[in-house]
């Protein structure tokens, strides 16, 4: 039985992740895929820096090494950011693997580049991680999904901005507070203008649109508004009305038109989606014969994220075993 | 290009929600599977019987001029009731056909003959619809999340008594009057014992169980109890508590021991299965990795139970064509 090799571009959080995910599971994985999935190289910007479970000896500072390695079948890109990681996953495609990513900013930026150069190389490219961490999404509606025509995509895809909102809701707190609360925690950045504008929640909308309605859009096309500017009164007008202020990524399919925006929104406190407090994620999802779909679960955090790329790494695995 | 050809074994509710899908979604279908799903054959019970769109040359009152047939690659059972259904799926598989059926009840009553004579006979079984309806939950449990391990699953899988407490909880009407009008609107059928006292719940318990936790519970070993005995002041003491009732499929992974029962369960308003109202199913999955996702949906009817029998029949299509 032939092993799969992955190398991983990255040992930040997601990726270190996905690392612990394949050693901690590795018998079930190995179960379901048919072939042991072994890491054998992780790119890493500090090679002597001690890592705990990673053997040294794994770790290069080169990433031509985890590219242009004969052995390995998936490189999985988690380094975050447009570049370099967008021209390293387009080289490792010509040089023929398999690339996973987690990484929204680079699939949106380089979409229409990165499933071309895919395609022509006769690789696989998925992205499950990038919208929505581990909520198994974008494997559905490119799959089981896919014989339906989808006609609305509502999602909330961003942790930072929802817990803002659910706390300004719960305790009443002005947006600066809670923003202030929120860094403290690590919730939110330092500078968290692109979760708090709407910048991040772009990204992930311009992915959905692809896939759900094979249309790219890209992120600076979409109207896009974020939670800075929502007070502490308007979160008491719509609680009044039976509502709640959600930062919604928002696209809808009418007489083949395609309308799309990114806007806090407020829905009816019955609405499914206002349900999803804290860092929790949901898309919901109209199909012209499923009706009405959402899929919840946690958006970030080294486990939930790196559990949607070991999905993607074990869905490619089961093809070149 | 070759077509992939489909035989249906029913055409009721759910065969002719499939059969309108496939129709009227047949150009997406098409482009997602690389070739054309036709339905070639179709088994009713009355030949001459007027079917809307449907061809009556397709129809026929013989089984085996379905299961025997040369030209039909995928055999979709969508009879209900464990026998003669059960039959017909194994006799299909040993005929090469692979197999697609919604029926909760036969998957239960005869699992692991069905996966063991799918499996000897190299064929493809697939029933996302027999849980859940339209959520696409067994695809992601045995696909995406095989890397994780499942510890613990909570299901609202029957639309007919969420249906049932959902208005007994919002109207505060006694049990008795809310299936009296759940009956009138279609919702409960004539005799509800299957929904209300649990045993539907059981089928597709058991079914989840199989798949995320590798173990075969038959559902009359599952400890069942039904909703028929909550009342009026049941509901209003969980109200009173900021809770719901919810009749919940669950079963619990703790220190390798699985632990399992269908029983109503008060769950806090703030449980995301709370939320899940009226005829609406849930299933709420926690994994090692992932941590907790929810994925929600139609549980019945024609368009959402028929788009789950269509994506099973996509995803074999892709493998046959």
């Amino acid at each position: 039985m032939k092993a799969v090799n992955v190398g991983l571009l990255g040992i930040g959080n997601v990726g270190g992740g996905a690392y612990q995910i394949l050693g901690m599971n590795a018998e079930k994985i190995e179960k379901a895929v048919g072939a042991k999935v072994n890491v054998t190289k992780i790119l890493a910007r500090d090679k002597n820096k001690k890592r705990e479970g990673i053997c040294p000896e794994m770790i290069t500072d080169d990433p031509d090494e985890i590219i242009n390695d004969p052995e390995i079948d998936i490189v999985v890109e988690v380094l975050g950011g447009v570049e370099p990681a967008a021209t390293f996953m387009l080289s490792a495609m010509k040089a023929g693997k398999h690339v996973v990513t987690a990484n929204k900013a680079a699939v949106a930026a380089r979409y229409d580049e990165l499933m071309k150069t895919a395609k022509e190389n006769n690789v696989e490219f998925r992205f499950e991680a990038s919208v929505g961490g581990a909520i198994p999404v974008l494997n559905a509606i490119t799959t089981v999904l896919k014989g339906n025509e989808i006609t609305e995509i509502m999602g909330i895809v961003n942790g930072t901005t929802n817990y803002i909102l659910t706390k300004m809701t719960d305790l009443g707190l002005p947006y600066e507070d809670v923003l202030k609360e929120a860094q403290e925690l690590g919730f939110a950045e330092a500078d968290p203008t692109a979760d708090v504008e709407g910048h991040d929640v772009a990204n992930k909308l311009c992915i959905l649109m692809a896939l759900a309605f094979d249309k790219f859009v890209a992120p600076e096309d979409i109207p896009t508004k974020g939670i800075s500017q929502i007070t502490a009164a308007d979160i008491e007008e719509a609680k009044a009305a039976g509502e709640k202020i959600k930062l919604i990524a928002h696209a809808k399919l009418e007489d083949g038109n395609l309308t799309y925006s990114v806007a806090p929104k407020r829905l009816p406190n019955t609405h499914p989606l206002a349900g999803v407090s804290n860092e929790f994620n949901a898309i919901y999802v109209t199909g012209n014969a499923a009706g009405e779909l959402m899929f919840y679960g946690r958006g970030a955090g080294p486990l939930p994220t790196g559990s949607a790329v070991v999905g993607d790494i074990m869905e490619i695995a089961k093809l070149v075993k």
